[in-house]
């Protein structure tokens, strides 16, 4: 721990924020995920995980810097991991998932803006994110207004900042434009990697990334039996640790606790009594620790059975396809896969109502809670359409605008439970 | 007047609503406009197009409809006039001002959402826009995530709603797909007038909408004297009048005005008083009647010197080069022209920085009241920065985040009043 200590001083981190942060992070976990009862045996890896969330994995990330790799900071399910890894360089999420930093934040941002930029300008402007400090690249999007135009100041405050244009549209041209942005990340990542990319290598990056994958999908389709074997929020978890784990290690986590699970459910056993209402989650992502809805879900006798979010299903639902032999044709196929995402910054976006609907049927959800971030405007305006859409079908919807605050604590508790009185009946 | 009655029938209104909204627009223009002292006698014309705002206007698109010629409603200064004209169709912009049907509207976009947005979905639904309903066509563009989104339930509220897609960086790629619309958009507009674009009638479209814009010109520098011969305010409606009237016309009364204001000038006679505080409007349009912000600065002893938003200078800064040969090189003129369009949905935006203060420099500014309407992302957003370049210049900046209510007049004139203060001093 002394000599964390020091690599966090050596970042430029304010110590004593950062061990406020590392307390309050070690305290809610503490009270919502070690508390849960009859969790699987395999979560220890995780437990580990969040208790060295700023230790274990910087030392690494460190390392692999000494050893000449680069650290990519990333914000967004577009960045193409299998490029960074191809390149030999480490791909971390930067998204922050805490009310900190804000009264900071809004001397570069209007205070109408949603928690989850805030919360990047307050981790780097309270200097408590040893990731950020780590980082040789960070890549910011052009997907939602707030951040297209954050990142413009953003750039300025962190100082290695590249930002991808993105389409708006699923068309040809927007295609088209996804390619072109793809080729010029790659050619930036080349230079500053010092790395060419191959067949060889873009095909050892797509594999590593589609291991990830087929992971998650494997504990996803476990969440269908009744009792479910693992709760929402562990699995959630998992999802949040995938944007900066190390890859391999976090497959094989997954894996066993998958192994886990499929003994559970042949013994009929579950972390929560069989019949339990079952709710699938949509909308904006959650970084950690943003865990304030699937507590309030969970304390209230209902389970998250997925998630459609960026940090869930939208951000490894598909693989890439490595059936091709040129590293034209690989990144053809890597544009194939993310033009697919379907981010409410596209319009329209009417696959993810189906998307949606898939997973209420393959997980058994009695119920959809959207979820959007207050100021998200991409994602509470198509929740209003996600919501009649699902209604007419008969599905029951219960849309949430939330901030990182606790302030609505109280009120949200009452809606989510009304919610499963709703869909228990 | 019984003979409107008949044609607003016709064209499914509400006819209780729709005479409130005349009624109040009438009485606000009363009290903002015909009170003002001294004002140049060219602006009767405008008081006259005033007064048949859904009167003349809508019975010349009627007609022009019986002939066969065809109605384009746009909400956005990049949809090119020059090729509805050039197809002798009629180009009316449908941005509307007013907090209307806002109760409604909030059924299919959030209620945070911005004013302009709201208005278009509020007077759809309250049926009191004879333009929406005498139009043949709509188009929406993805400028900013609030329309972007909205136009996806929009389009089912209108039925005859386009969407444009418009890039998000000035760069090669954007230029390109910017002139990729363009082509569709020429296409679809062929098909629904039955004429096709040739070098003649896109010349002369050019020539109508430059004509325009040059009138504009003039009307903005002769601004720069001092007294300043011509209120803010009733330039801006002036600005606002140029997206709906017919342009001949339209040219041929703001030069009436100038010849009058060059007059005026040599006269040494003004509006205001000589050296009365100057100030350049900033930020979102100002769709009729929204002449909120303007009225708060010419009733507190300040005078409006120019505007930098589409229902200004940005609107009508460049003019299309019609030196070309083909129809195809037109268009890339076309497109130069609208690339140059520094709206804030542009990541970077940085020459509006530039724009901002070369009006402040050419119309001898004072100060800089930068205007965002509440939840405009883009704006607000780059507000912060425009406010920082200009300070760090020395050039004072009021940013005013504000919507179409009347709720905080109180805190708008003491924040105005104190900043005209500032700037006197």
């Amino acid at each position: 721990m002394s000599d964390y200590k020091e690599m966090w001083t050596s970042l430029g981190l304010d110590q004593q924020t950062h061990d406020a942060v590392l307390d309050l992070v070690g305290k809610t976990y503490q009270e919502m995920f070690l508390s849960q009862k009859n969790r699987p045996k395999g979560m220890e890896y995780f437990d580990f995980v969040v208790s060295e969330i700023h230790g274990l994995r910087i030392r690494e990330l460190l390392d692999a810097k000494a050893e000449g790799r680069k650290v990519i900071g990333t914000f967004c399910v577009f960045v193409p991991e299998e490029i960074v890894l191809a390149l030999n360089a480490v791909c971390v999420g930067l998204c922050a998932g805490a009310e900190l930093g804000f009264e900071a934040a809004e001397e570069y941002i209007p205070r109408n803006t949603c928690s989850l930029i805030k919360s990047a300008f307050g981790f780097k402007l309270a200097k408590v994110c040893p990731y950020i400090e780590a980082t040789d690249l960070i890549v910011g999007e052009n997907t939602c207004d707030g951040k297209k135009k954050a990142f413009e100041s953003y750039g300025d405050l962190v100082g290695n900042l590249y930002v991808m244009d993105l389409p708006q549209t699923k068309s040809e041209a927007g295609k088209a434009l996804l390619k072109a942005e793809y080729l010029k990340f790659a050619a930036k990542l080349e230079e500053l990697t010092g790395v060419e990319l191959t067949v060889e290598n873009l095909k050892k990056g797509i594999e590593t990334v589609n291991n990830k994958r087929k992971a998650m999908h494997r504990l996803a389709e476990l969440r269908a039996a009744n009792p479910v074997p693992i709760s929402g929020l562990d699995v959630l978890l998992a999802n949040q640790v995938y944007f900066y784990d190390n890859p391999e290690r976090f497959t094989a986590s997954i894996n066993a606790i998958c192994d886990e699970l499929e003994q559970r459910i042949a013994n009929g056993e579950g972390v929560f009594p069989k019949d339990a209402p079952r709710i699938l989650l949509s909308g904006c992502p959650m970084a950690v620790p943003n865990w304030k809805v699937p507590g309030v879900i969970e304390n209230s006798g209902a389970i998250m059975v997925g998630e459609e979010m960026c940090t869930g299903e939208r951000g490894f639902r598909n693989l890439t396809d490595d059936g091709a032999n040129t590293v034209d044709e690989l990144l053809d196929k890597i544009v194939d896969r993310y033009f697919e995402i379907d981010c409410a910054v596209f319009t329209p976006n009417k696959k993810r109502y189906d998307h949606i609907k898939e997973m209420v049927k393959k997980y058994k959800a009695d119920g959809v809670l959207h979820y959007s971030i207050q100021f998200c405007q991409p994602y509470q305006i198509e929740a209003m359409s996600v919501e009649k859409n699902l209604e007419k079908e008969g599905i029951p919807v219960l849309s949430v605008d939330t901030d990182y605050s606790q302030e609505d604590m109280g009120q949200l508790k009452t809606r989510v439970e009304a919610f499963i009185e709703r869909i228990k009946s």
